[in-house]
């Protein structure tokens, strides 16, 4: 049984081994690699919540191995009672993506059906089948979503959705890996993605490691791109989807999507089907994560505004499907995504 | 002579006193006040250069009070030939802002009607009336501004165009300022204008300076904000207009007046007659100021991508007349800014 558990999976920044978890730490990056080990629920979600791992897949894999290290701790009294507790604690970690839910309604599900010894290592094998399963899901979107670019030119994303956001190659920087290899596209632009700059140090430095040629741009200068006919498509990731299309992702997702609208580009949307959640008719009704002021005034040990200074910061914004061109999932393309097709889809 | 010459014109951020220029260093803002003294032309088109002096109406005024000095410097040898390459070197400080050139060209005019201790005092007087002028020019503005202002709610505002831009309390943000103390608006928002963060830097210490309510946000966060309904106008500033209402202004303008069209939210341009270039037919022809990549990739003492990360930094963007609901100057309002319209009132 400990055999069985004990096997190794491994992505650029999630490691199980020897019935361990370890997260790269995404905030050191991409200046120092700290790998930062982890043997229980509550640490777990600390780190989700401290965005030591961040992405909507990489966050709902994250919180599955949580709660299999809170099974092996407890060990032979491993149930569905004593593992309330950190089933409540993983859950709160973080309230927009819905993987995060997803996963661990998985786990959930299986801690009804057993207990102990048993359950423990069916605990540990539903997380790595759910880290393994995404990676799998990144190469299927990655070739579904590459059919999309059919012009010339250079495609402009946003946020971080490659490897450091997923079990395996990214959503939307799956698909401009796949398209980059495939002599598709010229190169990247990435948006710097303030207040976190997961474009600056997570992305680039992603596309700099496979060298891809990525060019850095601050948020604002999208509209200025596009206006000069640099960009032939806006790609991004997804937090949590709606029923009928509508898509919560990182802050300034929304802008990008009204200047594709403006300029006639192709605006992709790459997420798991995991990241649908059909319970929510519209994208209105998406809980948004409203985040510290300080995370925009202060920069590492640097300020950057007046002290005191109020500052808003929602973590994500909501764009409507009426603007977008394509969601694109592991079974495939949505083109100009409804409550239909998105029903449809979830059907097929 | 040395009497009329001494007198003292002080704005914000630029002090003209016993015949020496003093700027605010606006890189040290907002937690250091540190002024530098400048004696001669060629440091004072360095500290335009280096952004210790920013926003077009005191990038104008600075470059004025730096040919004066060295009009002082050189006594009863001024004339033109020896003002020549001091004018020259002024002239290349920075591309965009057409107020430099229209204040040197101000200041040449005089070079050409005079000499010796004569020309200098007329310098002076030229540089300081420039600087004079700047602020009652802002005082119309601001009252002209407000009148546009007739929803309640909050105004949207980008980079710093306030007193530390200019020689009086601003021209976006003069209407700011004014429309505050008329009771016509909530509170401000203020992007962090990345990458020099003049939004979170300046703009937002001069508003707490003033008691104005100002709520910090990234750019990115714009699109959130009006589609929340939290807008009710966007007020920005000018480095040039072109002869049809064409605006450049600070990167990430173009992006709020694609997402204030989007959202039907006024889009106001504020900026002195001097601005316009009434030569360039059209904003596609204005010469668009390219900046190190190193000022994205760098943030102080940080770097925060990675290193030798391929960055395009833009200085500006241009936002076409169709998208600009008004154009404010000393002179009134130009709504719905055309060709036609805008010749009609630059004869008014």
């Amino acid at each position: 049984m400990t055999q069985s558990i004990d096997e190794t999976v491994d992505s650029l920044a999630i490691r199980w081994h020897s019935n361990r978890l370890s997260l790269l730490d995404q905030r050191a990056l991409p200046h120092a690699s700290d790998w930062i080990v982890y043997d229980d629920a509550a640490s777990v979600s600390q780190a989700i919540r401290d965005m030591v791992v961040r992405g909507a897949p990489a966050i709902g894999i994250t919180a599955a191995y949580g709660l299999a290290l809170e099974a092996i701790k407890l060990g032979h009294s491993a149930n569905a009672a004593s593992l309330r507790s950190a089933l409540d604690v993983l859950a709160t970690s973080r309230p927009t993506a819905v993987n995060l839910f997803w996963a661990l309604a998985r786990m959930e599900k299986i801690i009804g059906e057993q207990q102990g010894e048993q359950l423990v290592t069916a605990l540990t094998r539903e997380a790595r089948e759910i880290h393994r399963e995404d990676r799998r899901m990144n190469e299927k979107m990655a070739a579904f979503g590459a059919t999309l670019l059919t012009q010339n030119g250079s495609v402009y994303t946003h946020c971080n959705t490659g490897a450091l956001a997923t079990g395996g190659h990214g959503t939307a920087l799956g698909i401009i890996r796949t398209a980059w290899s495939n002599g598709q596209i010229d190169g990247v632009y990435a948006g710097e993605t303030r207040p976190w700059l997961q474009g600056a140090r997570l992305t680039s430095w992603e596309l700099m490691q496979d060298n891809i040629p990525v060019t850095l741009v601050v948020d604002s200068a999208a509209g200025h791109l596009m206006q000069q006919g640099k960009i032939s498509a806006v790609i991004v990731g997804a937090d949590r989807i709606s029923a009928n299309g509508d898509t919560v992702n990182k802050i300034g997702t929304y802008n990008l999507a009204v200047l594709a609208q403006h300029h006639g580009i192709p605006f992709i949307v790459a997420a798991p089907i995991s990241t649908i959640d059909s319970t929510l008719a519209s994208g209105g009704l998406i809980e948004i994560e409203q985040r510290n002021g300080n995370e925009i005034s202060r920069l590492g040990s640097q300020s950057i505004a007046p002290n005191n200074v109020n500052a808003y910061n929602p973590a994500f914004d909501m764009t409507p499907a009426a603007l977008i061109s394509a969601i694109v999932t592991e079974r495939g393309v949505i083109a100009e995504p409804n409550a239909v097709k998105m029903t449809a889809h979830l059907r097929a």
